[in-house]
């Protein structure tokens, strides 16, 4: 594809005006954007009218042109412009987590039948080039976990709330007056958005494809100043962590607030940042840090995105190979912290293994091995903050044996 | 060339046994190891003899070997090995950062007269894929600055005299035995080393080719404990870093030891560990941080390489572009502290902007902005420390104006 690359560009919000304007900078000889397809016309825009349009076919029927950078909010259409898109032949370059997340298995068998690429870097923890790594630096390692903040919004949140003592809805207010957050700020708190990412990553570093209705995700909203306190007293940050661990062919996942040591890197990653830690049997531990929202930084990796089709590069999915017994495996014991107001709100029965509590005047708590089958029923629940505790692995469930009876 | 590829290799040191190793857990069916070209074949290994030899042309005139892994000691060999092979039209992975520095120019421009790739993720900074990322993720950004701990035998030995209070000699001699430092340790310890990976990395972040010759490496090995004292009172790590920065069209760089302040995620990362901060102008803050040595970790980097000519990849060296006006200039004011034990050994005089001095009962300092030519007249000697500190910047040199004559 060493030629002359004209772009079709679905979306013109953040991330687009953030390419538009690195593309428009780069004088790149070779890209050049031929059409923006945007869902309103009447906005203001500093860009000349000949360029937009509200109809897809203008794009998807345009023989001349190569490329088409997808970067709209609605998943549903993002899907279906992606699949009109390949069918045409025609690489895809798109940010959007929820629909990649939720259809990758799809999505990548799709490029192997229309022998046409998607890269999707910008999807994955802003500007940090994690696909890329995964696709060719980790090939041949081993990866054995991985755990990071993929969430830029919550850890600007999370990190006014700490270090600023600001309340959470007015730090989710600045979040969203600075462009980090999803426009439906539930995504980030809940910890969607960071499930969308890490069911992405683990395709990527595991090989086995992970529908987001299969993970556990709890939200930063529940956090209290008490389980602020708590946090700082034994020496934690505590900040929203998306990870997953491989145990034999299992893989685990989940994302959760999660109190973490200040000795770990990822303690002093903050702000819009994100970061990853990666451990592979060869490379051991490995971290990338870097902005994880934001016009430009992710602006620059869909650019980075679009200059990689020139160079003929696709995502190769090296751990996704013919019977590969890898599967992903919901339920398993996790180390958990459970902050309440109400006594007996929660009982120490409730734990696999319940390791100790403490009652205080205003606040208590209790710490243990919980199933995730048993945490899903409470994610919802007002009266409960959930917080894992990061030194810890997950633990393979198995039922307890009944007890054999005998006389003895 | 999606197709068996047969690979000669040069050398089985604890890289190329890494390298051996790892391809042949991969259990690529299309990777294979045709012939190893050693130095010395009295000594013991435990692959199946027949797949050695000490004849160079027994891989470069093999038409069946499509790609040479060069592995070698040796740079003025390594070079020949490497032109040798370009000629013939086969691609080379090489991790031989001495060699690619002094002659990155014309490795270049021989890449591009035989239209053969070049590939060397392994010479810089270990197992993270550093130039990968310059080349793919950061072509369309404008970097601005880097710096980094790019010599994980140094940092191991820092690490030892400061965390674990263990002697310079004894430090080095452990990081010897776990197979970290280079055959000569002169060139971990003065600094040439990571002033080799300097080079490189240079030439990927701003499209210049420097030679290492022409920039100041100062080593690790004049540091006192009176400076380790010093540092930790100012909440300082002592990191041997390697840094450039660009101010307009120049570009500076240096290595030399440096005091780190605790919040500048570098001062944490300890051992064999390397790190790199990159700050572009859109994606603003990156660090990657991995192991900087190892048989394994280096070994899956070469294998990375060697699994990326499978698909096609090159370097584009995407800021080396006509007409780029980016120039290498040696001299700028730099901000150090001197360290030593003779009173008037240094003069305030000798500084350019002199900020400050102490005289103790056994040791002395001062601080200030000098001229890296100064710098360059002290790194010799004996009694002196030079620590540069981290929390500034270069200063472009301007010469003093004369003091014009005035009657007033």
């Amino acid at each position: 594809m060493s030629k002359k690359l004209k772009l079709g560009v679905f979306g013109l919000g953040s991330v687009g005006q953030g390419f538009y304007e690195l593309l428009d900078q780069s004088k790149n000889p070779n890209l050049e954007i031929k059409k923006i397809v945007i869902k309103n016309p009447t906005k203001t825009r500093t860009i000349e009218s000949s360029i937009f349009s509200t109809t897809p076919t203008d794009i998807l029927d345009d023989p001349e042109i190569d490329i088409v950078v997808e970067l709209i909010d609605d998943a549903t259409i993002a899907l279906e412009i992606l699949k009109q898109s390949l069918q045409r032949r025609k690489p895809v370059v798109t940010a959007n987590k929820k629909m990649l997340a939720g259809n990758l298995e799809e999505i990548y068998w799709l490029q192997k039948k229309y022998e046409t690429p998607v890269l999707y870097e910008g999807a994955v923890c802003g500007s940090i080039p994690i696909i890329r790594n995964l696709e060719m630096h980790y090939a041949y390692d081993r990866l054995e976990s991985f755990e990071g903040i993929f969430n830029g919004s919550t850890n600007y949140i999370l990190t006014k709330m700490i270090d600023e003592k600001i309340n959470y809805d007015k730090a989710l207010d600045q979040a969203q007056k600075l462009g980090f957050a999803e426009s439906d700020p539930t995504l980030d708190v809940k910890g969607y958005d960071a499930k969308y990412k890490l069911a992405i990553t683990i395709a990527h570093s595991f090989g086995c494809f992970v529908k987001p209705d299969h993970m556990l995700n709890i939200g930063i909203d529940k956090i209290s100043a008490h389980d602020i306190r708590y946090a700082k007293r034994q020496g934690c940050a505590i900040k929203l962590i998306a990870k997953a661990e491989k145990i034999g062919n299992k893989i685990f996942g989940i994302v959760a607030p999660t109190l973490v040591p200040l000795e770990n890197p990822l303690a002093s990653v903050k702000n819009e940042f994100n970061a990853i830690n990666l451990v592979g049997a060869s490379t051991g531990l490995q971290m990338l840090t870097g902005k994880g929202a934001g016009s430009l930084p992710t602006g620059l990796v869909v650019l980075a995105d679009v200059a990689s089709l020139l160079a003929e590069f696709k995502y190769s999915y090296p751990k996704v190979i013919p019977g590969n017994p890898v599967t992903f495996e919901k339920d398993a014991l996790i180390n958990v912290h459970v902050s309440f107001v109400t006594p007996g709100a929660i009982h120490p029965t409730d734990f696999e293994e319940f390791t100790g509590g403490y009652q205080g005047e205003d606040a208590h708590f209790m710490t243990g091995w919980m199933r995730i089958k048993k945490l899903e029923e409470w994610v919802d629940r007002d009266d409960l903050s959930i917080m894992v505790n990061d030194d810890t692995h997950f633990k393979v469930y198995e039922p307890k044996k009944e007890r054999e009876f005998s006389l003895a």
